[in-house]
């Protein structure tokens, strides 16, 4: 295995309004907060995406600065890049989309760097299952795992691609109520079951607050939510979640369920500063103490010792 | 501390309808999960409760067999035992009370025996709290630990009652959305800090098929749920999980946030055998063997190695 991660995603720019407060238009798009994720670990990260000319060179430099490789972005000029801004209601959980301008989006064809279409790992980001496919199509050699996220609207109206897409990934990162919807299935375990005689030997089901699943072979892991006293703005948590897991994995250069286990500690982790401030804010500015501080956290939120007499 | 627990709560007969089937009239009520988790430790369990004559005498030897003390357990002549039907909708989360015929209940003055009158642990199952209160009053001595369940029903139409209780417990066990209803709080963290200094210095927040989270002055420990292939009835869990919680830290004679830890992880075990069949059947059941293979299912289930370089 080499260290590259290979990414695909959306470079954007959001507008997010929660009960705490509102942004204007800010850094945001899933290859951004997996980027930064990534940022984190010793691996060589590029990342296939779009931007327009109305993207801030302050924002380029910022994901220079963290050592992305953007050879695989491309700049239409005269475009604007993709916009999504939306609500988050009182409790967090859901939320309202108030607007999606696609702007360079709708002309996205991806194009792998030469230098990273030997990576050993692929993250296909939250996107066009179309896109996501070109994307493996242009590997030179089968990627030694390929992670894959995505969403409601995709499974919904892209049904019989993403199933194609789904047969050829190792790893599926979706929430609980995704993989209900995939599967028909109401308990999460016979869902993962079914999702992985479609192709992914590992399937990831996030819980929000409540944590993480892995399913893989007959084995279940279980990764805690770390109670926060605040949640402060949701977006990007699944991001950080599948970037930091997949950067660790590539630091790491071995794949296997234990591995994993850890990975998904590690994405917990990220996940749970990016959601303590708006957008990649906290994201930015994470240090190697400070996560190293949380891993803690999250390891001693569930050891117990068991005494049966 | 003495390894004496004393119960208070209904020994009832159910009648369920889950989306898998539907039983007729059959052993229910909080007590006699709470003793049925208890018999599985090595405690004296005595309960505190009302059965009407129709109560039949295999349910009476059933619970005589697995060593529950009865002598608090009022027999009523000529009335019938509390009578509660229920239907769990198609996720399981929800239900909806068909019908709740009172019976003896509405003539329930609880009477703690005397040779419990000195119990350590007492467990106040999910009653009225003014019944829960007369049985704290009937103490002889102030226990080493009161424990309390409670419900949304108590909480919006006994408020000013159960406050004045739970300013007299030490550990309360309630579900996330009670701990929003008693709170205000949306933040389960927010909710619980509120909540101590209400009284109890120990709080439980049940979260279904999630889990559960014990709070204790900073610390929080967060044990998995199981996930499960089918669960098959909800009915009883969250009494056979804080009955085997209640019991597991009598038979151990000490108190502390590290039992607790494993007293709720085997909280956990005993309510996931509850949900797999109706009733009280799986409760009835478990062997040592059983339980501990399960509580190392829990274990598994969240140990991870971590390795940051």
């Amino acid at each position: 295995m080499n260290n590259k991660l290979l990414v695909l995603g959306t470079i954007a720019y959001d507008a997010i309004e929660t009960p705490f407060g509102k942004t204007g238009k800010i850094l945001g798009g899933c290859a951004t907060y997996i980027g930064l994720a990534a940022s984190n670990f010793k691996t060589s990260c590029g990342l296939v995406s779009i931007i327009g000319s109305d993207f801030e060179s302050a924002h380029w430099e910022l994901l220079k600065k963290k050592k992305l490789d953007l050879t695989g972005v491309e700049t239409l000029e005269g475009e604007k890049t993709f916009f999504w801004s939306g609500k988050y209601h009182n409790d967090l959980n859901t939320r309202t989309t108030l607007e999606t301008q696609l702007n360079v989006l709708t002309k996205f064809e991806p194009k792998v760097p030469e230098n990273f279409k030997d990576a050993s790992i692929v993250l296909l980001g939250n996107l066009d299952p179309n896109i996501q496919m070109e994307v493996l199509r242009q590997m030179s050699k089968k990627p030694d795992l390929v992670v894959m996220d995505t969403m409601n609207f995709w499974i919904e109206s892209y049904r019989e691609k993403l199933d194609e897409l789904i047969g050829k990934v190792d790893v599926i990162s979706i929430n609980d109520e995704e993989a209900r919807q995939l599967t028909g299935k109401h308990s999460l375990v016979e869902s993962a079951k079914l999702i992985q005689t479609l192709g992914p030997k590992y399937v990831i089901i996030k819980k929000g607050e409540h944590g993480a699943l892995l399913f893989h072979e007959n084995k279940i892991f279980c990764a805690p939510g770390l109670p926060l006293e605040e949640v402060f703005d949701p977006t990007g948590a699944g991001d950080s979640f599948i970037g930091g897991f997949s950067a660790y994995l590539s630091q790491r250069g071995k794949i296997s369920f234990e591995e994993m286990k850890t990975a998904i500690i590690i994405g917990s982790a990220l996940a749970s500063f990016t959601v303590q401030e708006f957008g990649t804010t906290a994201l930015e500015k994470i240090s190697f103490t400070q996560l190293a501080q949380r891993i803690k956290t999250f390891k001693r939120l569930t050891e117990f010792e068991i005494e049966l007499t």
